[in-house]
């Protein structure tokens, strides 16, 4: 009845959420169907994903699958923080930009915003809002929030996640981290997922699954128990519980009890790595005109600057995002199932506006 | 990785969520991947689905795919309502008993309450709590909401349907319609969707997917689009937004294109009326001493009391809802998957337990 | 430059809103102005009436001065719940009905009604809806509010509200009251204010002053610390923390530390009484056909039934609310500064309507 | 029984909060006092507000009383706002940095902030967080906010007033004013009220009492009908609603229908110019050393860095507020009630402490 709608050959560069499913993902999904399974995560699904979830990210973490990052990071956030609870968060992150104040209008949060050159947080940026504590009049700062790899396409390194960790909880706050690509982080520093989260202080994490793969699913990992209260309820009261729970988990089983997750994230990474060298060899060699890079690539987005008649020449053969017009920032993001055909192409039609902008 | 952890012979009558997704469902998900499309409603799935809602629900009908059906009560009801209105409905409505406080706690409204004996609104009923219009005091019921099929298994007519909205619009207010199990209504019925909908005056409504052979998914259909506003921005807002959205739209194509909405309803509700009609007969010969049924079965839910004991010993087998601890009321369920033979052996064990307790 | 625009003599018998503020209270207010006071609480007034607060209520309570009735409900009723609670109330409550939706907009609490005669919980009544704790589905019921003296104007006994708080507490349950009216229901009882708070289990406390002779205040007072978090807090953010507290506190302590709140409360519900035995006679002697009193009068407030027309007319000449239009009930209510002469030249004017619509 | 707990005589720099009430103010409340009028805002007092609201702020200005100014800001901008709107503001904004996520909590707006360097927008600012419309991912900028006179204590010029108005008109978007001390921005410019409201193209206003010598009161001034919806409603679902409202018109009226509002005004601002050219004689003659100025002082406040250690000893004798303690800035507040005298022995002790540390 529905039949194929559109041309499975094209691919963007705009975001890996314009992406599929991965067929051995499909693949679960198939698996776990027939028959009937206990509805809202009483399933056999469910119940081995926590499993798969602690070899990962140790004997403590609890798992609790949801629909999309939004849902992930505001549920995990709430269960955080009381109803006087503020976030430090960089300025760029998801929470604050892309996420139409879900933060602020379902969970109550308040944000409190910090301006960094590339998406990134430090200790010092942290004390530029974390202070007033017991001052009523004064939205707490009780949780830090990060992003890896972050909204800039950078990665933190597990010794920076730990000084973040550290300084958090020093001062009594928790470390969350938005991890809606911490696949790709963990697959460019090559560690395992626990070396950027549990065993570098991280208390709540939101391990995304639709970016790398997946129909759609985002985990809320509990790393600390004593960091978080009320999920279960939470993620009713947000409208993120799954009936049919079983969906859901069994593609994350799929994508991290084997290396699904590491073989997918890599290749996106390296379809960016592939991008970048071969636009600075162009620079090198005078034949990329007006492009600048604004950010280090150090997992499957690249953020340059270019002259605004070749971003826009460009846009017609190709779909990416404009990221700051008023800089004439563009991002380039890489999938799973980018192609180095893809890359080249894009590389060579790059070259060729800018060229003729020239 | 995955593979099969469940057995897929198992099937139980305590829902419609319990059951997976229909083949033909799985099939247009695979038929929907492969390469890229636009992220969040761009993509060509969700373009045609809305030719195949109009086909169903008229010229004026727009459909938003969201994730779960609470999801699409809260936002579509948001989206009818002032920040100071409220929502006449009945006690036994699932957004008064089962979305754990999410349309007041996340969507900042009020629901007035009206005891039924059958889940059934009418006007009169209407009327216990609509009144107090400009009154600041009084939250100000702007919608009335009703749910077809109902909680408790029982139909709205077309005809009364139209009355409701008749009393309702006379007064200013709208009429929301949950229609989780829409398609069971409308198949028990024999009437088209849009005889108990968009011809019944209904203004918005949620069309339910999932419990009708979909991996999840459901619709909010504004049907008058003078009754809704801010969709849009209130689905983000609401982390209803789904990034890969193809795959939502790609199932309710196939659910709705050709006859599987009405296929998959039909046999569920023929399920529930052997059910029925297997244990009158039961009744009727003496063999079930003890049952009684407290709801007429109009669709695929069956509502009875029974002896506790023979309910313990009961769900020692089979798998069901207690709906009134108190009162001894169960609540019997069928599905799309739901087969003669699952139906004939709970009737042979409901007859056994009973037995054995008189 | 304001000077007087009203005309003082005029009294209703709509709310003891109506009133204006009791000279000592004024004079307490002049007296606290002059020079500086620390803003928002830490002035002298406000440490003084902690003293006077722990006098009347015991040697753990802690009293959070705010502005109005509502935002002491919905703030001491959301420093007793997680983000997933519910609140078992009669139906007939204030925070049901007449706060349009602030405990639920704001607070993001949910509210199980109960239908009563006479606006009074019982253990009985609680139970109705103090039930699934655990489920995710269902807004936990983990506070019962009840009103005292009553919507209706009826009174707990120190035994019932015993009863209530035990049965809560047995359940996991609080116990919160809406103390709006508290001191007419001591008054009455002819009671210490503690016999039916802190002495009967009582957890958190509505206490009100606006309906006693205030200019405007209530006091959120805490009687049992392990029963309500961050107060301090939520009072900033529900909007409700006064700059000049100093004068707020001051009416405090000029009500409770003399015998102010009971004198006034005694002189209003006097005035009920001789209202009510006035109509009493009227009924006996036949010059009141067709009125029929619908609750006791225990407190400051009469409910009553009339003849249509006669009600009609008699709010020609007298101010008073209709309380339920559709049964023609009324409701008269009298205030610290009701006189003799206002009930019976009222008791005279109801005579006069009665007799005209016989 | 109250009787006079504190010291009269004492005065302080912290906060116009920390004044008391006017004595005319006082006697305009004991004018409203004794007999009955109609609660919520149908008395006499607050239809006689109108009449003067309309006098300074033009035909089309209505007046919602509310008790305070978090109240009157998170009201006055959700009655602008749709649910998934946004604020444009400076970072030192009140509603940002002193309402403890009020505006986000309660409201359930987002705020979108601007550095500045003395509190103040400009068109320029605004438009670095106003783009994205229709982007349903980022919260819609559709109301710019300014606060006149800043947090800062420095002033619009109407100038400035009406090109944040066409700049933001011109985008569709609306501008509101956070007036708690716009009396003193007024007398500071010596332009009537309307000049820097209504006259500029403000839409909304929150017009401050409370700093100003009332008991508390703030109002929220509707210029723009158009601007607003549904504040009749808001007021009360935002728990600001005042039963005895005759007691906060009353008030507004004293302060407004002659000339106490800038008489008040008038006398902090000049307090705070006495402070500010003493201690500028003193820097010139060189008995300040170490004492900067870091704002310009237009209203009635100053904002200065001195040495951390005679900012402690002075701290010991005067009561004032560490502003950003990270740079040793504090704030010097000005009242209606500061004296000559106040000033002159305030300016003896910064001298002597200052030359204490040198």
């Amino acid at each position: 009845m529905t039949s194929v709608l559109h041309d499975p050959r094209f691919r963007a560069f705009a975001s890996d959420n314009y992406a599929g499913i991965h067929p051995e993902v499909l693949a679960a999904i198939a698996d776990a169907n027939g028959g009937h399974q206990i509805a809202y995560g009483e399933d056999a699904y469910t119940e081995r994903l926590q499993e798969v979830v602690r070899d990962h990210f140790g004997a403590q973490a609890e798992a609790f699958p949801v629909f999309n990052g939004t849902g992930a990071n505001v549920t995990g956030l709430q269960s955080m923080l009381p109803r006087w609870g503020a976030v430090v968060a960089a300025a760029t992150a998801h929470i604050n930009t892309d996420e139409n104040g879900a933060p602020e209008r379902v969970g109550g949060l308040k944000i409190l915003t910090v301006e960094t050159t590339d998406g990134k947080l430090t200790p010092e940026l942290v004390d530029r809002q974390a202070w007033g504590w017991g001052d009523e009049h004064r939205a707490q700062p009780l949780v830090v929030s990060i992003t890896q790899s972050t909204e800039l396409g950078t990665i933190y390194t597990p010794e920076e996640i730990r000084a973040l960790a550290d300084h958090a909880h020093e001062r009594g706050m928790r470390l969350h981290m938005d991890g809606s690509r911490l696949s790709n982080a963990a697959a460019s520093l090559g560690v395992p997922l626990s070396a950027i989260t549990t065993d570098a202080g991280v208390d709540v994490l939101s391990f995304g699954g639709t970016k790398n793969g997946l129909l759609l699913g985002e985990l809320i990992v509990v790393l600390d128990p004593a960091a978080s209260d009320g999920l279960v309820f939470l993620r009713k009261v947000n409208m993120q519980l799954a009936s049919k729970m079983r969906f859901l988990s069994a593609q994350f089983i799929e994508l991290l009890s084997g290396d699904l997750w590491k073989r997918s994230a890599e290749h996106a990474n390296a379809m960016a790595a592939r991008l970048r060298s071969g636009l600075e060899a162009a620079i090198a060699d005078g034949s990329a005109p007006g492009l600048r890079f604004t950010q280090a690539t150090q997992a499957n987005a690249i953020f340059a600057t270019l002259p605004a008649d070749a971003a826009a020449r460009l846009h017609e053969s190709f779909r990416f995002y404009d990221w700051d017009a008023a800089r004439g920032e563009v991002r380039w993001m890489c999938s799973w199932d980018t192609t180095e055909e893809d890359v080249d192409a894009f590389v060579d039609g790059i070259r060729a506006e800018l060229a003729a902008s020239a």
